[in-house]
């Protein structure tokens, strides 16, 4: 068929004429993402270079070994996931499951409840431990589970983004080896930010994101799988049901063998490889003690105006509080006023805390004694109105 | 447990003291990534804003509306997947193939390979139809391989990125819909750049990237879907076996309901808001002009230095140009001569044409006339000495 033959007609119903971006500069205190560092939004803008281009391979082992640092731990099977958190969450499942493995996913949360979801789409015997939201799980508790369901793998979520806890992880990973289970951790709210020592506890398998901790937009999730679930993909019978997911096919390219598997998004992993680099020009033990610094003066300002945090002390995230809504209080008229009147996100809650908790991230570029002043003047100054308000229409 | 308690060491040894990114400004002349528009890379530096700001939500009406103008294509379910093309390309079929499936993939190049070794994966009855590489199928072929396999979705690519193929569509729709089969059509390298009429083709699915025509960098890969495949999808007898992929879902977010699936890749929708916003402003008819004239001069100007094109001009991509490389020649000394002396990337060959051809991309921000004129000269000036080299050493 030439091409210069007549083609039809070109139908411009759906062509829309835009003005160029103007997106606003906004203050993001939600549960994510928050704030990138400028740093890291100029990196995004560099124009792009090959994903096979020598200068972008060394890029990539350098990305790969930051995010070893940060997560504290040798896996070899270390690196970003082309896609976002809930991508490298999948990819975790994906390559480990194979049909019938029984998967016990420890839920105090929202994304306890998608680790069960997608772990039965890869025809998993899914069983759950349930804990109500805003409480952790016990060595106790895990063990008894354990027993009595002698899972392939153990999901549990180390920071749930939507109750704002810190789940322990002392002996946890001693008790998965002791029951030859694999330990699958979600760190997406923890990395960078939360003290993670994943080696140290025993964890095979561990996913996070870009725009929390890390101080980069969203769009990678890193991704990392230790030696036992190496064993585990390889004794597999049957190739992994995902190909873009594939860890065996990714290390392909991100290994030695430098072989092409998808187009990788090059800018994006420009920005997490400066965002990785300034994280470790901090130092970690710095980026936790700011976060937990920060968190405890936000903590106290709150209490201090009179509202009651969702979660005991002993197991907040300091990257992430949740604050009950006082009674009275339309919570979701008050997050439209922060974000309308002064460009500020905070979050609301999900699942069986919607409509009873505000979420208030303060993660990486954001935890700051300034960001913490602003947050708690506006509670101030602004909340009594929303009390009032509902007063007088009593 | 306290947070207060005494923490490990923390291990030093993958910590690695970095410069700030300086990656070089290269000119992307392989199969892809190409150069972005500057303007584009401006709106990736952009602060990111929450993916349920309503700002946010607007932003990705306008990129769904612009997305179908640039398919031609009426379907509600078009969306960027928040990963790279082969995330969509797999979405295509991971929502679609059921197990038992037959799914008929025309190979003629690597990208039907890709496209088979996916729907296996899905556990499809996956038949092929081959064709050697840099040709293409005829209506009678296809017709033939229809009514042998019987199959659910044929799958076939529009513009292979492997050879520099362009495969004629005339009638294709009609043998699909005439053998009660479902149309899935690859336009990774032809969306934006090469006349694609979607819905006058009668496509059932289709899936691209960013990279190539639309002139954003690699990170999104658009999705669309029609009426005949919704249907499929509806009448599954079980989930979709992908999570991150599963369109149900990820209407509820993009459709009218809004509801939280995973958190998107904001900045690089902001880029591609700009990417398709740029296009439109251009008009498609001007853009696909754009990119022929300037192939043709390309074309003319390679065979007047003696170099043979690998696909027959009616076939040819004006998007990539495969060239066949001379005997005698290194093809990739002569590639990494190119890069490392003058910044340019050109592309070698995959699969059965590796070591016989160079790809050569003329895409979206990169299809100009300047650009021709460069890699001819380029041409003109640096291959004769690989040449001599090997007489030389002959």
């Amino acid at each position: 068929m030439a091409t210069t033959q007549t083609l039809p007609q070109v139908d411009q119903s759906h062509k829309t004429v835009l003005e160029p971006i103007a997106t606003p500069s906004r203050l993001l205190f939600g549960p994510g993402p928050s704030n990138a560092d400028p740093k890291v939004l100029q990196a995004l803008a560099r124009s792009p270079i090959g994903h096979l281009d020598p200068l972008y391979l060394e890029l990539m082992g350098e990305v790969q070994e930051l995010l070893r640092y940060t997560w504290q731990t040798d896996n070899r099977f270390t690196l970003p996931m082309s896609g976002t958190g809930s991508a490298a969450m999948e990819a975790t499942l994906a390559n480990t499951v194979e049909p019938g493995d029984t998967v016990l996913v420890a839920v105090n949360g929202y994304f306890g409840n998608r680790l069960a979801d997608m772990a039965a789409r890869y025809r998993a015997n899914v069983q759950l431990i349930e804990k109500p939201w805003g409480e952790a799980f016990s060595l106790a508790e895990l063990e008894a589970a354990l027993s009595e369901h002698r899972p392939a793998i153990l999901a549990l979520v180390h920071a749930e983004t939507s109750t704002g806890v810190c789940q322990p992880m002392d002996g946890v990973g001693d008790l998965c080896h002791k029951h030859d289970c694999l330990l699958l951790l979600d760190t997406v709210t923890s990395l960078g930010a939360v003290p993670v020592f994943l080696d140290q506890w025993k964890v095979d398998l561990s996913y996070s994101c870009s725009q929390k901790g890390l101080s980069c937009p969203p769009g990678l999730g890193p991704f990392t799988m230790g030696p036992r679930a190496e064993e585990k993909l390889v004794a597999r019978s049957s190739k992994v049901p995902n190909w873009y997911l594939d860890v065996s096919l990714l290390n392909q390219y991100w290994g030695s063998d430098r072989v092409y598997h998808h187009t990788a998004p090059v800018n994006m992993n420009f920005g997490m490889r400066e965002a990785l680099r300034l994280l470790a020009d901090e130092g970690l033990e710095n980026a936790w003690d700011r976060h937990r610094c920060n968190a405890e003066v936000l903590w106290a300002g709150l209490e201090s105006l009179g509202l009651e945090l969702h979660v005991p002390e002993a197991l907040r995230l300091p990257t992430l509080t949740t604050v009950c809504i006082p009674n009275g209080v339309d919570g979701n008229a008050f997050r439209l006023h922060l974000l309308n009147e002064h460009g500020i996100e905070i979050g609301g809650g999900l699942g069986s805390l919607a409509g009873k908790i505000w979420r208030i991230g303060l993660m990486g570029y954001n935890s700051t004694p300034k960001n913490v002043e602003l947050l708690l003047n506006l509670f101030e100054s602004e909340l009594p109105r929303f009390r009032e308000n509902v007063a007088v229409a009593a």
